[in-house]
This record gives structure tokens, sequence and C-alpha cells, in this order.
């Protein structure tokens, strides 16, 4: 292979990743394991770097290495500060919290403030800057992006700057409201069925009035009255939590109409996850374009190149 | 003691309780046990009922016994098929379900529907039913309910019958939220500390655009940040949910100006969790008064008066 002018890593709350990257972003090997923030022990980082990372090391000495996700969160390696929105590449870049002087650097999270509370990310910055890099938008007036997950983030990027960002907890409520709730009981044990329908359903019924709280109760009674089967509750369940999700932040944070004046919402994550984002909204009227966990990788070779350039 | 006129019992999810009431709701007795339904196998109803309240019934032969609960529910005792709204004192009378006729008989749940999903209660209209009765609302035009709890309930009375009623997974939430989620890593191990400016702080924010999911984050980041202490950090968790179920209630189903026309809404429960609803009501400028458990004991009362008159 061509030789690598990167090493980047994704090291999370339970797993991490990592590649070697060309100077153009292109994947030339990749490593995951699941060896995350959670399984390893105070003072272990340096010591699951070399395990997981040594042998490319040793054949690429010299190879820089950028580092994003919770690795630099105050339980990591080291703890990289909040760098304050707005921010762009070019703020990430000089930000870098260097854990080997010149070869080893984690890849700062983002504050902001909003309404007099605050709001923070790591990982998804950095994913933000990839996917701004693989649109051609990484000058773009404005683009609006949302990165599903446990915690959903909905980011605002303004001529290549995220200006702010707004945290839902819909996947980490889901999941609870999925098997530990009562709901759970007549639900399927797994999300393996995809009933559309349902889902639009759920997505309807949140944009009326009511409140998560009380919707979440006719997952219950729509059972007790045999009006859904098992495999509709658990659809109907995530379009409830997702449709809420969106109709606050449409509602709120970033109102419709400034929306659908700009780019089509970016959505970065799994397949399986941005369908169901690309459909809810679709509700709305929102057009969306869908990138996947390959942005990481182009957003650590932009601040690598930005370090370069 | 003068002769017990009824055997209320109060069979639910978790507990039993029962006793003996003179004809005007007095208690002579009380017994509780943690035997509910969860712990009580199939076909085992009689047999625990005889166990709790065999001596009893053997003192007081021919004493009738009426039960309100989880006892009629589809893992109860035998299934009470829910009446439907609007209803009153002397349509659940009509609707008993008896178990041993003539002696032992179960009151029915209540159902109703809103925008074409159904809602239900078991056991609440028991204690609606008994708070008319003790604050002598019965015939009174316009009366608001709300039994916090796992499951909150709103309840609207008309004239002396339940017109309608709304379900809201408050506490269950707050449970899970408080005990399983992330947010659980920064709050203290029980809910002992009372922090009433962070439970207000809660129910301000509940009220501000973002929407719950949105505002839960914050109780991760005010802690990150340092902004509150975690006797703090729990109060106002518990103030964004029960302000998130007032905010969506009297926007949606029970419009405040109708409360304001009305009595002062009564609420029923512990003393812990009405003084919270209490205290988030009056940032609506909502006037309450308050009622216990006893509520139970004189809608049993209430309901057994009924079929003697």
């Amino acid at each position: 292979m061509s030789d690598p002018a990167l090493l980047a890593v994704d090291w999370g709350t339970t797993a991490l990743r990592g590649a070697l990257l060309a100077a153009d972003g292109t994947v030339l090997a990749e490593h995951a394991a699941p060896r995350g923030l959670l399984s390893i022990p105070p003072g272990g980082w340096a010591d699951a770097f070399d395990a997981e990372f040594g042998a490319w090391r040793a054949a690429y000495p010299g190879l820089p290495c950028l580092m994003a996700g919770m690795v630099g969160s105050r339980q990591g390696w080291v703890e990289a500060a909040y760098c304050p929105c707005p921010a762009g590449a070019a703020d990430l870049a000089t930000q870098l919290l260097w854990v080997q002087p010149g070869r080893v650097a984690i890849v700062p999270g983002l504050s902001t403030e909003q309404g007099g509370l605050p709001d923070v990310m790591r990982g998804e910055e950095t994913q933000v800057v990839g996917a701004l890099q693989l649109l051609g938008l990484a000058e773009a007036e404005s683009v609006n992006l949302v990165l599903p997950g446990t915690h959903s983030k909905w980011v605002t990027v303004r001529s290549g700057r995220i200006t702010g960002f707004a945290t839902h907890l819909t996947g980490e409520c889901y999941a609870l409201l999925r098997q530990q709730s009562i709901l759970a009981r007549t639900l399927p044990a797994d999300d393996a069925a995809w009933v559309p329908e349902a889902f639009d359903r759920g997505v309807a019924q949140a944009r009326q009035p009511g409140g998560l709280l009380h919707h979440l109760f006719s997952v219950r009674t729509l059972a007790l009255f045999d009006r859904l089967d098992a495999a509709g509750l658990a659809c109907y369940l995530s379009g409830l939590v997702i449709g809420e999700e969106l109709r606050a932040q449409l509602a709120a944070h970033l109102p419709l109409a400034e929306v659908a004046a700009a780019q089509p919402v970016v959505l970065i994550g799994s397949a399986a996850l941005t369908a169901r984002y690309q459909r809810a909204l679709a509700a709305w009227s929102v057009p969306t374009q869908v990138l996947g966990a390959e942005a990481t990788w182009f957003g650590l070779a932009a601040l690598a190149g930005t370090l370069r350039g």
C-alpha cells in the first residue's frame, strides 16, 4: 500500500477504532477493538494505545496520530478542554492537546451555551469537519447536521464554523424505555422487525399536544387493547421519541423556516438509524443527505492537513 | 370497636392494604402486606386473600368486601372490564365484578379515549370518588384532580362524573433516569436531600423551548461544569420531569384557563410527592389542595354506601 500520512483514532466510551489514512483521507488499513473508556483502568491509556497500535507505529516511525472522542474526556487519557463555539477546523487544529509532542494529539471537544445552560460534544466535531469536507460544504453559508445516537446532536454550521448545537437524550431514553420500563413487557426481545407505518404513527403522535410523558403511555394502552402488535409497538415507541426530538428541535433551536432555507440536512450515523431520521424528517418535508462512519476519518485527515498546511 | 360495615382492600402491583371501615368511612383497623400482583402466582389470589384477611372475615361473617386496584387487571384475581368514561360512583357501583356473589367484589377500572388513543386507570377512580366525598365536591360542577406517581393521572370531573383523564409516565421516567441513565453517575445515592431552588430551576427550564430530551442533557452538563451539586442535580431532574408533565398537560388536555375557573386542583398522593406538585403548580399560579391515601378508604365506603342505598 502507499505510505500512510496519518494514524487516525476514534476512541469512544465502549470501543476504539483506528485507520491508516493517505493524505487525501483514503483508508489504507483499519483496526477495531471493544476497548473503550469503560474498560480501560486509570493510567492504562498509554499501554492500551501501544497494545492496539504498536505494530503500525513501529512500521511507520514518525507517523502522526490524531485521536477524537472520549479519549479526551475527564475519564480519558488526558482531559482536552472544550473549545467554545463558534469553532471550525482551524480552531480545532490550533487547540489540539499533544499527548506526545509533535506525534500524538487529541482533538478537543466543543462547548456551547444556550439560555444559561452549557452543552458539550466530543467526537462529533470531527465528524462534522469530515462531513463538510466530503460534501464540499467547508465554505457553505449555512449547513445543519444531525448526528443521531445515544445522545443525538443537532449542529449548525455557518461559513465553515460550528456556531452552536443541541444534544437530545433520545437514544438513551429509547433504550431505557425499550428494555427497562413497564412498556418493555409488551415489546419484542429485539428491534429486528421494521414496521414503517407504526414508526410513522409514533412520529405523527409526537406532533400532537400532550407531551412525551403522556404519549409514552399509549404504547401500553395500544397493547392492552390489542390495537398494535409487539413489533409495531417497538417501532411506534421509536417514532414517539425520535418525533419528540424533531418536534422540539424544529420548534426551538432550529426553526423549520431556517432549515428549509439551508442545504439539505446532513445526517451522520449508522444506516439503520439515519434511515429512521430521514423518514421522520420527511414528515416535516425536510430534505436530507446521509453519511456514515467515514466522516470521522475525513475529519481527522482534514485536521492533519490543516496542521501541514 | 364498633361493628365494621365494610372490608376495604387496596390491592396493587407491589403491595396490598386493607381496612375495616365503619359506614361513614371511619377506619377501625388496618392491615398491610408487601404482597402485590407481582408476588402472587397465577391462581393464588383466593389463597392470598384468605391468608391476609381470613381472621377478619371469620370475626365478621357476612361483612362485604370491596377491592380496588390491580387485583382487577388481566394479571389479577379476575379481570374487571374497564368502565368507559364518563363514569361516577353510581356507574362504578353497578359495574362491580363479584368474585364471591354478594360478598366480595372488585371495582372496575376506567377507560377513556382521546385523539384515537385509549387511556386507562385502575384504583385511581376509587381515590377520586373518595376525594370528592371527603371534600364535599360530589356534586360540584368542575373539579380537576392530579394523582402523581409512577404513572401520574390528571382527572377531570364534571358534576360528579369522571369525564376524562390522561396518564403521564413521569414517576417511572424519573426513576429510570435517576438510577439507570448516564445522569445517574453524578447524582447522589438517594433522594434524601431537598433543594427547593434546584427543583424550581428544573420546573422553569421545562417551560422553556427545547423539549424534555434536550433539557435532560443539562443535568449532565451542569455537573460537568460544576454549576450544581449532586443533591441539587437530583432535585433539578425532578423539576424537569414534573415540569414537563405540567407544561404539556396545561397546554393540551386541561387548558390553564379551564383550571383557573374551577375548584383548586385536588392532589392525591404521598406527602413528599404532592408537595413537589403543589410547588410546581404554584409556578403556573394554580391553587391546590392535598389529600393522602385515606381517599381510597372513603371511595370504597362511598361505593358500598351506594350499594346499600
